[in-house]
């Protein structure tokens, strides 16, 4: 951690909180990656996918859920930017052996800021849109690992998480 | 799983999505509490808590917004019912040894429908607004174990996690 | 029409709109369905539907935006009231015969005042999210037919359109 | 139609739902102009205008619903980007031969995608709204029509509708 | 200022913020009414008001404004619970000898709390959007005199503002 | 007052609201700082500052109200443009002689229309959450003196209050 790095960006010198000023940033295009999954009991994995495929709307359903909560961050994170999306998209995929179902979401922008705060909120309410749908039969769901996988542009250059998996 | 439970209620016949119908389920007083925890860095964590207590303002604002973004879950989980929540809370515990910061949120109402995506919703975006706020100084930040703890009211009862920690 | 209803209940004596007081109003039972088309090219359908089963997630999407929207509605329409829906459903049928794609939404609440506008504005957001989905292959799309159907509890007590199809 | 007009923008390949890339787009001046109609009992149309004049705030409460609609698009629809609006209005005229309320809005930006989706959905909420303040006194009220009928910017460049009556 | 009066019931014993437990508060009828003002140059008065009417949609978008508010109050103050309101109005009353347009709002809903924030958000919406549409025409404008007048209902009952005016 | 400035530009010739059209502006970097303060006794002004240091979250969760409030003007404001706000503070100063609480807000963005109502609008919200947390002890509180300090950028150029006292 850089020296630099010992401060709280969004607090200001009494430590009050603050949305940082970012208008002498350069407006450069921004992409995030964030990863997270969902613990499940094997049964109510099945029901959401039968034979490789989705069952009913359940992954349309929190794949939308996912991409609305990405444009609508800076009304939950009180100090993220807004910020004009020109990219969002949530997949899933199985791991039956991980007893999981794995979400990943990519967002773009052309801004001052990055995007990471978007990409892990879709990630975290395509996954809240998820244990919504299967609470009914599965009361100990979990998710875990919600984490940001690689950021591209901005001051500090790409990034890419040395263990992502 | 009882045989009941093998249908995701949240679907129809044809496998399309709709809001449960709850008309006819009786009010009554309902709690959940959840949790979660954020896994950073020694000296993110040292930052956030000096001494046993929080730097300015960070942990009332990621209390604040969990609060917040529980009283609007139905916006944003899209199957959820709108509930008037009759309390909010939402604190935070270091946890040195862990290198983790430990949320948990409590909410009540006197409804037709529990509140567990309340309290999931509280904990997680009181997780990402500690996560924003730290990021400038941590990449590698996690969020982890969203789960419920307990569940009081409704037709099913009360119910505790029986691995809470 | 009554001599009673010469009065548009939403404006004051002056003509000012207000939100009508409903505090006196029994808290009843109610359910309200209304309908609509999204008029388009024979093609347009087809990218749609194929074989009877809707391509991809455009009918999904459709479904979360209406149901969505039906618990916004208070947010939307000034003096609409906020309700706390118990069920909220949209459903699609295709019209070949007619170049159209019929949308259908059912809600209810147990409430003071009826669900008409949460009903007509889940039909109106799903149509525009059709629109926008198939809006690249066809500009000459059309929502059309944007009515009540049927409502049932309240003082007014139970009616249905006369002329529905 | 053109055979790249076969694909609809909003799938991906495996037909799941995503906010389409605009980031290579050019910015532009963008124009989009929509047309809706209220069709209703002439003593409801009677009872919003008086000697060509609307009585009390009805259109007034319409257009300022439509106008603050229009610029929440990007909620509502969930494949809506974002856009910063530059101008929105929204004009109503009766026509009494139809037995109907023309409404027509008017919404600019200068973008990375067109605002179709914004006049649109102006139109269709203010029609909502006029529908909500006449529904005690007319139930058979419906909302016809919802079309584009003029766009102007971006790269497929200026269109008007063939057939805009 | 009694000796329970000394808590501020929204922070816990630690000085944390949390919305308050309502739920064994009685359901009653409760209103609110709350005053305010917009200063302003003789002229900017006069261009809202012309003979007694007012000019234009100026008063009527504020009206609308003010009463959208109250119904998101608990969206825009984090510790407000949800209110289901069964009525708003906003009112406005030219002071020419004060130089001042007096807005007074009128909020009521059968509940467990109150509906001061209601009624107090609609006043002070309803001014901002005053100011809004006047201040390219007069930049000294200012919002004076946000307070309660009076509250009827819960458990410590009425209560009147003892120098209303 | 100008004579072009005799005209309120949110109406259009007959009178109706619209979003004025700001797409031929320049885009410049903007500010605007404005005040406010909450009239209170002085025993609530003590709750609230204990030996010059809040007590509790009372300030800081009336900061993050006021910057959350801030970025979503637009909402809540008929004919505010949206901006995408590069920077939000809220302040407050006690002031025990006047037996107030004193707010400055100061927001910037980099557009084509000043920020004004965003840096107005976080003083109010700011007002009315503190409002919200003391109502509980004093019942005569008074929001007062709610303008506009200064403004920077934009084609009318710099400008401050005379008298911002």
């Amino acid at each position: 951690m850089s020296e630099s790095g010992n401060e709280l960006s969004h607090l200001d010198a009494a430590g009050h909180a603050r949305m940082v000023d970012v208008g002498d940033k350069a407006i450069t295009a921004r992409e995030a990656i964030a990863r997270g999954r969902v613990i499940m009991q094997p049964a109510t994995l099945s029901l959401i996918m039968s034979g490789g495929m989705p069952k009913g709307d359940v992954l349309a359903v929190a794949r939308v859920a996912g991409i609305m909560a990405a444009k609508r961050t800076s009304e939950l994170i009180p100090l993220c930017h807004l910020l004009n999306l020109s990219h969002a998209s949530v997949t899933f995929t199985p791991d039956p052996a991980g007893n999981a179902l794995e979400i990943e979401a990519t967002v773009r922008c052309t801004g001052q800021t990055g995007v990471e705060m978007e990409a892990l909120t879709a990630v975290s309410i395509a996954a809240l849109t998820i244990y919504d749908m299967c609470k009914a039969v599965d009361k100990l769901m979990q998710i875990d690992g919600i984490r940001l996988i690689a950021k591209r542009g901005g001051r500090s250059g790409d990034w890419e998480r040395p263990d992502p998996a």
